[in-house]
């Protein structure tokens, strides 16, 4: 009964279910999944919200004292019940020593408050601690890496990149080319799905930049998408890249934490990511940013703060001072306490567990939630043959995707939204019609998916009579 | 007996001195000026450090529970006792709502976190709230000024600053030379203290600037200089490089909380600071922005991200997005929210007097300590009449300098700092003999600089046997 074509969580379940005798609608299924994940305990790390705080609930409807269904982990991860203690602490601090705090024999100098961090966070990017940096926010990161890697010649000048990029990135790689005294419209080449295609075909994107050739300087696409949650190819990007002598550079704002990277071994140039949705850390928390270890014999052009600075003579204020090699030298100012030890929080919860298993998990999680949705449409479509209901935007192949399905529905999904809020479900609605569903395998259980499409689907038979 | 010559400061305290019948040493003036304190009560809305909590204390000196003598707001400002509750509410926010603190009903929604900052920081720099934006460190600040103002032509591409700036000021000045193809040997001019001066002349940098002419492309100078605690004339500076055609822009870090600044009278062009100093918002604090209104009607060239973009359309995520104008365009990040109500734990304790009531006292503290200085050198000198002793570097002019005064050993201050150290005086050495001192009215009493002085006087007879 081996089916080559389908992938190995959506196997796992479909032999469960049968094993079990169940449909895979049943409520049961949700039950032995949970009993049978290794990682259930994870939860208990987070604060999951209660209905009775979420505003939009409707208390006469579901149970204040009930956790919420969070789905919503691609916009903001959930609090670590062990973040508080880490923020009181550098408080307490801050309180009983002043500035010395700088400088004590506490585990965490603030001079080095950002070392743990660092070096939690490169397993999980697929790097050496040397490669990266914790510091600023995503848009800012983006820049300073454009600035040590982007350095557009006459002929050599355009930036590649994903069409409908979230729009920060957009703005940034316009700008950056503005800086330069180009026209983006020339300079910045967008890559698009076909007509009538959901994603973009990474052929596409590796023709794209090798009919560009040599006119591309950088190559700048996400590592998941956000809008429709594409994993991009990275390592054959980065390649197509190298192909043609440009860069490649990764946003992985919705990949970090949620997909298996490995920014050393796949050549990538440049990264930077936020770590306020997968990583936990909190609303606006710190960012990123990885430069590859071939890089650290260079002198990259950068904009330079005193935190680049090697640490030995960062203090002496010499004009001659060395830089660090790679992203630390990049590093401008000294590090935002607060903020690197709100990510901590959630660094230590990830250190309880490993990227691949979370992603092991993280493929069932999503092909379960993939089985119910194509479930609910097929029990639809009996009553309407000639509705198609939704459309998954998200690759069917869990290699190119990440925990994160977009649903595409057919009418307008805001009332239904509406209904699903009520019921304190929390996720992300794209109007008029996009639900982006993010089952997140730190915390999120198969009941919080069972439960979302069972009220999804009562509420688009209410509102739409499906 | 009025003399013209005499500081305000210094003739109150010189008055009262005489009518009370005391030597300005004896410990009843700090007694009386701290009674006589409008501002005392402030101090309790800080945590002042215990002696008993500061490692470098030796217990067998002082009082382990008493507080001890901080002199160093110019490097770190102590925490603000109500800035803990504004953190855990922010926690109790993201751990109760997830992703729904970004627009609840709360005082603070998250996308509009800064609101309250920025409103709250505009009085204490002299600017409307539209012309300053809350974001990002320091040094990331200078250079998206820069950015925006440093656009180098073939003939006006110098940039003129003041010699030894802080450190990161001076890195980040000529990366931005280089970033451009340009040499920082010739593009970056620095102005320097005449032989055997230990501050710059206003007429020296005016002179430069105008020296220089139409190559100077961007003036930027501290506010308050580190290193000696010159206040520069900053509308003297904007007005000479207005005069050749440059713009004018200011480094606050030492200026910000600590004298009184008018940035929109002053026509300054634009402005950075940071906030971990006077302004209290703990290490690694948010930094501040500001560019003139008069800039407003320009497209400034930027480092875009999408929180520059107007706030109706910024979510829209729509390609022709409005930028807002000046400082706010810039931004592009959404904003760290624990940073963002760090600062403002501080700024409510601002609100409760003004920069003018908190100048006034600054340089009562700042000229009692400058008089109790004076006569402990004159004392010394009984015995050692070829000795200067100390040299204060700052200038005596109380309108040139802020809070800090900066002082030069004759003898190495090292292990004089070691024995305040142990007496639970905190502030800051640099190597090998300058004390940099700083009295924050918001916090220190007269009998923290009476102490210090004492302490300072016992160390160096003790070490040096003066
Ligand atoms: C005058 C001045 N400029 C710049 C900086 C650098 O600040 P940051 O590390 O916040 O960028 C400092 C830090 O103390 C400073 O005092
Ligand atoms: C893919 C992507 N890039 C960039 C950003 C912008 O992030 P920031 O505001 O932290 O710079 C986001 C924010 O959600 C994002 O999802």
């Amino acid at each position: 009964s081996h089916n080559c074509s389908m992938p190995a969580a959506t196997e796992t379940i479909q032999e469960l279910v049968k094993s079990k005798g169940l449909e895979v609608t049943n409520p049961k299924v949700a039950e032995l999944l949970d009993a049978q994940d290794e990682l259930a305990d994870l939860r208990k790390e987070f604060h999951v919200p209660k209905n009775g705080d979420l505003l939009e609930v409707d208390k006469s409807l579901v149970k204040e004292g009930d956790e919420c269904i969070y789905l919503c982990g691609n916009s903001l991860g959930l609090e670590p019940t062990g973040t508080r203690k880490l923020i009181t602490e550098e408080l307490d601090k801050w309180a009983r020593r002043g500035v010395t705090g700088h400088f004590d024999d506490s585990k965490r100098p603030w001079v080095s408050i950002d070392a743990d961090a660092v070096e939690k966070s490169a397993p999980i990017v697929g790097a050496s601690p040397q490669e990266i940096s914790i510091m600023n926010s995503l848009t800012i990161n983006l820049h300073l890496l454009m600035v040590a890697f982007y350095r557009p010649t006459k002929s050599r000048f355009k930036i590649i990149m994903e069409a409908k990029a979230f729009p920060s990135d957009f703005y940034a790689l316009c700008s950056q080319a503005r800086v330069h005294d180009l026209d983006p419209a020339e300079a910045v080449i967008q890559v698009a799905p076909r007509d009538g295609e959901n994603f973009i075909r990474e052929e596409d994107i590796c023709d794209t930049i090798a009919k560009h050739g040599d006119s591309v300087a950088v190559v700048v696409f996400s590592g998941v998408q956000f809008y429709n949650g594409q994993f991009f190819d990275i390592p054959r990007i980065t390649k197509a890249a190298h192909d043609v002598g440009a860069f490649a550079g990764f946003d992985l704002a919705h990949a970090v934490g949620n997909v298996v990277l490995k920014l050393h071994e796949w050549d990538v140039d440049f990264a930077c990511w936020c770590s306020y949705k997968y990583l936990n850390s909190g609303p606006g928390g710190i960012a990123g940013a990885f430069i590859h270890g071939k890089h650290h014999d260079k002198e990259l052009l950068k904009f330079a703060g005193w935190w680049g600075v090697e640490l030995d003579t960062r203090f002496d204020m010499e004009y001659d001072a060395r830089f660090q090699p790679g992203v630390r030298g990049l590093q401008c100012s000294n590090p935002p306490v607060l903020q690197v030890v709100s990510l901590l929080g959630s660094l230590l919860v990830f250190e309880k567990t490993s990227m691949g298993a979370l992603r092991k998990k993280s493929e069932l999680l999503t092909g379960y939630l993939e089985l119910l949705v194509h479930a609910m449409v097929k029990e639809m479509q009996e009553n309407n043959p000639d509705k198609k209901i939704v459309t998954i935007l998200t690759p069917a192949d869990p290699e190119r995707r990440g925990c994160q399905l977009s649903l595409l529905f057919e009418e307008q999904v805001e009332t239904v939204f509406q209904e699903l809020e009520k019921r304190g479900v929390v996720l992300d609605l794209r109007k008029p019609n996009v639900l982006r569903v993010a089952p997140v395998p730190l915390y999120n259980t198969f009941r919080d998916v069972y439960r979302f499409v069972e009220y999804l689907r009562a509420g688009l038979s209410k509102v739409h009579g499906l």
